[in-house]
């Protein structure tokens, strides 16, 4: 019996074709998969895996209300009018305020959910345990095998995620604003890894004098070999987009003529894969630990001090 | 034959005796064992274990530059004053640039290292894959035995770290300064959780009315059950210090009233072993990347597209 237009719908190889030409309800639905941990999300990976590795990886990451959303609006723009297609993975936080900052992003990338030249999906941040990373990840090979010419990561952060984003990225952009005080003492005590390119974003802000100045003090102490570029912009003008990306490129052209970029690329798929590895156990273990007739009253036994940790965790893995 | 003294300094049940006894000396041995995941770790942790879980855990987290050293200091004056006996943990940053800042820390806290009432342990951040949280979880353990009567674990990040903090403490204290923009956002934003106590160090600069206005505004959105006190201190007057163990003692009483810290702690004992488990998995899961022949070239496979991710993990799992 010949499948109907819906079990078609499902069947991996097909859903893999369409995503290959480009298809952005295919890419949609094939997020969905591999989010959702589908059964098929195995067959559908090692089909369009082999196709990736075109796309420009590109991460921003910084601080809340830096406008990372409106620059990645802007570059979108930008991109667009230079004949490029874009994919844009962006990490929502889960607020237990409201959910209006996210609204306001949606509603400053919404000029290009019409474009079929640019992609857009916001990732949940639900489930813990690098659930989210893990899903980024594997929605980044889905937009790369797409045929898309740039992607942009969105991250939310102060210190951390950015390295997160490090592993998927290519080029690490920070978004600072005026004000950014937290960020910049983050970067001189070393608690924030340097990024490749740094962006002061609401360079039209009064403070933006002692942000300059800081930023220069930090930078001062950086390696020299791998002091980042400081670019101005403000991205609701929009200005100090163009330069922005001609940073971004002499950052992965640097990277190309080093002969630096297959050996990061290296380091961030054996990154990955130990991160979808671990996620996973993590996963098992939680769900043993909850589930398991054997380990019942585990913690329990913790909590009433008739066990101590690491026997505990013994007990764990000798179930895993 | 009777054990010499050096073979019985290495003896986990004699260490344990003289741990249990508030010996320094013999924390500082404890701690360096767990460590170095030392084989007579286990032991030494089954037999203190049992005699934990009277001290109070603080975490004190936040940006760099907002004075915690400082602060931490003049809190530990503070409860010596009481005549309360201190334990302090502090995770430190491994920064690029240069070590002064936590030179500077150590300056800070010298006025106690000759106090036996206080015991302070850096714990350094080398290793990934949640090998200082895991290290800090056992140091706490091992403090804890020890009789003191106030843990207080000291984290720098701005947004992630206070997750790991509130991992291991009853009450979880955001210590911040004027100009902290970015945490103040990331508070907005819900990228960071809100804590029990807000701490306003370093509040006779003059930027201390925008703060004190921003925090204001986050916390109006805020569930009143679950707001916040703010706390304004200037470490190094001292000033504001009673005020703020004031606090820290009226959400520990808040907590035992509500009958909500044995639940808080047994969910953070399931955390914690979570968190072992899965970072020595992880350990183990790198080791095995880089050591086992059978998956020697998994990361070249993946690199010339001749594996895909999911297939690896699975391959990487089952070696497992």
């Amino acid at each position: 019996m010949a499948p109907g237009p819906r079990s078609r719908a499902g069947d991996p190889a097909e859903l893999a074709r369409r995503v290959l030409a480009g298809d952005r309800r295919a890419v949609a639905r094939a997020i969905s998969l591999v989010e959702n941990r589908d059964p098929r999300a195995p067959e559908l990976m090692a089909l369009v895996f082999p196709h990736t590795g075109r796309a420009a990886h590109i991460g921003l990451t910084g601080p809340p209300g830096a406008g990372k959303s409106s620059l990645i609006s802007a570059l979108c723009r930008h991109l667009r009018a230079l004949g490029l297609t874009v994919g844009v993975l962006s990490v929502d936080p889960t607020s237990p305020f409201t959910q209006g900052a996210l609204l306001g992003d949606r509603i400053r990338l919404s000029e290009h959910y019409l474009d079929p030249g640019v992609y857009i999906r916001s990732m949940g941040t639900r489930g813990h345990l690098g659930g989210v990373a893990e899903a980024t990840l594997l929605a980044g090979v889905i937009v790369d095998a797409s045929g898309r010419d740039v992607l942009l990561y969105e991250t939310v952060g102060v210190g951390q995620s950015e390295v997160e984003v490090a592993a998927l990225a290519d080029t690490v952009a920070l978004v600072l604003m005026p004000g950014s005080g937290d960020s910049i003492q983050a970067l001189k005590a070393g608690v924030m890894e340097i990024p490749d390119v740094i962006v002061v974003n609401k360079a039209d802000h009064s403070a933006i004098e002692r942000t300059r100045a800081e930023l220069a003090q930090v930078l001062s102490l950086a390696d020299p070999e791998r002091r980042p570029v400081v670019i101005e912009t403000v991205a609701t003008a929009p200005s100090g987009i163009d330069e922005l990306w001609a940073a971004v490129e002499a950052h992965q052209r640097a990277l190309a003529e080093a002969g630096d970029l297959a050996e990061r690329r290296k380091a961030q798929l054996r990154s990955e894969l130990l991160a979808l590895a671990s996620a996973r156990t993590a996963r098992r273990l939680g769900t043993m630990l909850d589930k398991s007739p054997d380990l019942a009253g585990l913690v329990d036994a913790l909590a009433e001090r008739r066990i101590d940790p690491l026997t505990a965790v013994q007990r764990l893995l000798e179930h895993a």
